[in-house]
């Protein structure tokens, strides 16, 4: 039995597209392996505050020095940080908002990165090499783009700041087999978006046939 | 008389070093032009909520079709528009947040990129072809790392969210003469950090010499 963990980063609900991609995806998954547990985990909808100067301060204050305040500020990202470390398989659903990720997302992403928790130092000080406390984890991205040209070698591919910036950061984290799988021209509509669409669709269930 | 709008995006107050490069930053520029006027946007210390669904749906509503309601989840943007715009010329101080910008300044991002009124298409349509109405201003990024080797053509280049992608979204708004200042090494401390320190004030230094 593994535990998934959806992410869904999109402000929109039934408008979404990358919601649905990580619906679809889910249906799948439960057919396949119906005794796996699916979690969800709104970071689109819901608000996630930005982390503050009180955060910061504590996220690097030794666990057993903390203050009750300062324990209190950190609640919601031990929080997040337990569920996160407790799946074994993560579906972030996202679109390419600004070239970049929703903010919400970023918030979220902020929370995740702690020190001794998520990732350390290797000789625990800032020598420059990071070490990743969230290992052997499988991560899907399924993203929705109003435009085409993104992925690597593409046209766009300098102006994505959105899923390498996903690899490199969950990858810090430990986290390096990542599986993307991408909806593309979302804005433009009609034929051109149904045939991403069609497209998209057929890789989520390529996923699933090996 | 310029107008300067000076936008600090660190959770921090007085612990920040983005903060500090702006505050030498203005002193300087005041000493110079005393008759320029500066302004302060914080995105740091002040939430910047995160973009909803309603309000991406009305910032695709042409104006005059706006409900009430629409008017409302657009008035912290408008407002944040009419500032930016209004202004000569932009300092942003900003950290690097796990090799990203704070959420806060993604959140400020995400109401500032406005169609029809920061940027357009030049056809009228999505046809990949971007426009900006944010011309002939001027913008220093003044930003804080705490590991070293970000910059174009260095060693960690690769893993830098930060200042290209603020290139690449204020590049789409039209703002294209961008002057970067980086202060590094902030986690290390002690003399390498001082080093990185007295460079980073020699730079802002020499922009005024000219």
């Amino acid at each position: 039995m593994r535990k998934v963990l959806v992410i869904n980063a999109s402000p929109r609900g039934q408008r979404s597209h990358s919601r649905k991609l990580t619906q679809l995806f889910t249906q799948k998954w439960q057919q396949q392996a119906p005794n796996d547990v699916i979690i969800h985990r709104e970071v689109g909808q819901e608000n996630i505050p930005h982390i503050t100067e009180e955060w910061i301060a504590s996220a690097f204050t030794p666990p057993q020095r903390l203050s009750p305040t300062q324990k209190q500020t950190m609640e919601l990202s031990d929080q997040l940080v337990a569920e996160f470390k407790s799946a074994d398989v993560y579906v972030i659903g996202t679109p390419m908002h600004n070239w970049s990720i929703p903010s919400g997302l970023k918030a979220y992403i902020d929370h995740l990165m702690r020190f001794n928790q998520t990732w350390t130092f290797e000789s625990g000080k800032p020598d420059g090499k990071y070490v990743g406390l969230v290992n052997h984890k499988k991560m899907y991205i399924l993203t929705s783009r109003g435009d085409a040209g993104y992925n690597q070698g593409e046209l766009n591919a300098h102006m994505n700041f959105q899923t390498p910036y996903l690899r490199t950061v969950f990858g810090i984290m430990g986290i390096k087999d990542i599986t993307e799988v991408t909806l593309e021209n979302e804005e433009y509509g009609g034929e051109t978006f149904q045939e991403s669409l069609n497209k998209t669709h057929q890789r989520i269930a390529d996923l699933f046939e090996h």
